[in-house]
């Protein structure tokens, strides 16, 4: 969990930017997947100023939605992306209304499983131009969750260009939004902000999704000083750390903080494989409180949603003036929309 | 429940049909939103003769609907209303697909509730333009649901212009629609028409808004007598009641009467509050059979639906030629038209 | 089950044709409802090569998909044709924040059905212009399920055309799609195709309404050979069976096929009615994998999905070169947009 390691993954990243930029955009799941981030945050500018801009991209275009788990502003704010580009859209609720979907090869389908998904991501393909995937880790198997088998199975069967809506392991959309909400509300005369990404108790184990994307896309972008802060064993895959740094005194990691962003996260099992998935501490001194907030430079407050009020965050912070987590989620729309639009302008090219 | 009581409240509203009509409307929820009757009734006489003439105002328009109970008709009638209008529709059930939700404040969120409805709402009004809500009475708490407490947290919360699908206690999309019904099936030669709200026998608790939306539309509405007829102890709120005939004959109801509207509702609990959402009588004399239509002036047989046969209504009036109630629930399609069209002439202007 | 009786009732269905053709299309049901094949085949190559070439069609039209049971490709494949032809689409699930359907009449609706099917339908109709149904066979009750009783109730009460996405004895979208592929896959140099329709054993009963249509349609397809192969007393009904060869020696069937076509069935009670909707065999020696395909003219596989691997088929096969479920599942789009543009042509003319 040094910043050597992290680090090098990092650079190797870094050199990797102009290469996808320059390719059609098949997938969104990582922050180099979206070019330059001074670009796109310039086109998310753009956009909010203008939602209806592009809506030419999207005629006779259609983006299938797929959700093997719950949802409410992914599906809410996507679809409306989608529609602003003048899409039609497709909603597909795999546990409702659909098949239950056999995922393991070699096996014997006689239980209540009917279909596989090697037979259902191809056919899914074949009735959309994009697709967008939810689906969260199952936080048993730590290789098969990192390995995002779900997600690649719709990118290598699917024929069609696929984004995530939440995988396993990331949520480039919520990252991408929680930039843009952070750019709207940095301090002008700071060079840099410091940003500080907090772990918090929570009654259920949680996946690391929005906390691997949230850092890598800190990492990524331009002036921001990222500081990462949980209690021990709690570490994140040191891919997504990349060169931030990790305090686990929560009160040193606040000092000085422009922005602080809370979520829980249950143990990545990055240095015990046996505790991945487990909820290793429900110490409630974690929870962000108006006393925690003091100790910051009068930092915003920041939580991807849904939240568990008196867990993660007291009634008080998330009430305040400073909490913007209602712009944050406004903002997935605008996120979602510029993926879109690049998705749709690589299809018509 | 005397005349005086309901008249009194009655002639307030009439006061601020004017005051209302000339703001933008933002809500729709009470009979005075809609404006003078008699203007509502001929703009929906022009959208049914030309379902599209506004399309152009919902263009980039996006319509919310959010489900918190079941629905068939209003689910339909409403995307397809606003369709005809031109806009977006995204339909979200709260309890498939999406979380449960949090209403109550001060609470540590640790049980199956994963959001908070104070931040749900604010979220859902960031990717629309205008908001449909369906939250039925839990019929155990007179005062909580009375207050209209979840519809009034999105007219509070949501930042946009929300009406109401059937809340707690209203459900104006159906007395509007039952209006324009009434007005087509009049006799013409008749200056008043006399209609019959009847209460009717039911297996299960039912919410009090149809029958308290129909009473205050009729109440409001030109050239029509309105007479209340249950059994003792089910009166409705004085609010809605207004200046209407309330008797306990159902055979002396029935006399003269034009348009039989029947309904079940449990007890409002206006004489004893503890009785609020019973049962208190399941009497068969009051199911609408031939024999009580035959003491009416060939009325017509009107219900919102879903209807249970055999309780509230015999299958022979349901299927005779004065039964009503399929045109009257297609007009459920223009009320709509006319309710989204004047939210979309506020917004555009 | 002899050639005699089911070619005399194929003879009087050719008749037909003509008739069904030059009247407005209101059904999908039977092959004859869409007139002559080889303009139907025509048409949908000609969809195929520009999706978008009708969309005037749909304009302002709304389709209502009524889904009384689960759905995969049906559910994204109308959708898809009706959006490629511009029409809106509106989709119920009516087990799924719908009310259940009382069917029955004279019955006292005091149980957990709220709405009776004879006022739903008629109420569905009133919101759209054209409906499609999805709704199985019970496998209880043959007459009900051969009479077509909620597929015939929907053409009967809603006044709208109607069509099958899979009824309780046909699936005439799946049909036309499979002679869709047929068509493409087929050796040019042959002047007749032979296919064999093969019983596969599953774990659980399933209907009849997909062998029962894909041997309608290719009884009534130009240039091919049929031949149907099953266990003794898994005999479909000979309304459907036409002048098809049946024969109960799977290898003997499989002989110089050029499309191997495997479908489960429970059993349609022809010879015993009292084994209706039962399974009779779980033989696994009809599962069909690389042997069986090997007694075959290097046949192509078909299956109309969703598939139990291990069970109708092996991962060898279905995964291999001449496996084309998939390009067969596409198609779907293509049968029911032709489908779609017969009944919006109807509408319009």
């Amino acid at each position: 969990m040094t910043d050597k390691r992290g680090n090098s993954r990092h650079q190797d990243d870094k050199q990797l930017f102009i290469i996808y930029y320059f390719e059609k955009m098949k997938t969104f799941q990582h922050v180099q997947d979206i070019g330059p981030l001074d670009k796109a945050l310039a086109e998310a500018k753009e956009i909010k100023n203008d939602r209806f801009k592009y809506q030419h991209l999207g005629k006779n275009k259609t983006l299938m939605m797929i959700f093997f788990n719950n949802s409410l502003r992914t599906r809410l704010s996507t679809q409306k992306a989608a529609m602003n580009l003048g899409m039609n859209v497709i909603v597909l609720d795999v546990n409702a209304g659909a098949w239950k979907l056999e995922t393991e090869r070699g096996v014997i389908m006689n239980g209540d499983k009917s279909e596989h998904l090697l037979e259902a991501i191809p056919v899914m393909g074949c009735y959309c131009d994009i697709i967008g995937v939810r689906s969260f880790a199952g936080l048993t198997d730590r290789e098969y969750d990192y390995a995002e088998t779900v997600f690649n199975q719709f990118i290598k069967y699917s024929g069609k260009p696929v984004f995530a809506m939440e995988t396993a392991t990331v949520h480039p959309l919520q990252a991408f939004a929680d930039l843009i909400t952070i750019e709207e509300y940095r301090k002008q005369q700071q060079k840099k902000a410091k940003v500080v990404l907090t772990w918090a108790p929570h009654c259920r184990a949680l996946p690391q999704a929005v906390p691997n994307s949230f850092a890598q896309w800190m990492n990524a972008a331009p002036d921001i000083d990222l500081v990462i802060t949980h209690p021990k064993d709690y570490e994140l895959d040191p891919f997504f750390v990349g060169n931030a740094q990790v305090e686990y005194n929560q009160k040193k990691a606040f000092e000085d903080a422009d922005f602080i962003y809370a979520k829980n996260w249950s143990c990545p099992g990055v240095t015990n494989p046996d505790d991945y998935g487990k909820i290793l501490s429900t110490d409630m001194d974690w929870t962000v409180d108006t006393e925690h907030m003091s100790w910051t430079n009068n930092a915003k407050f920041m939580h991807c949603l849904p939240v568990r009020r008196g867990l993660i965050v007291t009634d008080d912070v998330i009430e305040s003036p400073d909490s913007i987590v209602i712009p944050e989620a406004a903002n997935r729309e605008i996120s979602c929309s510029v993926v879109l639009k690049r998705m749709l302008e690589a299809l018509n090219n």
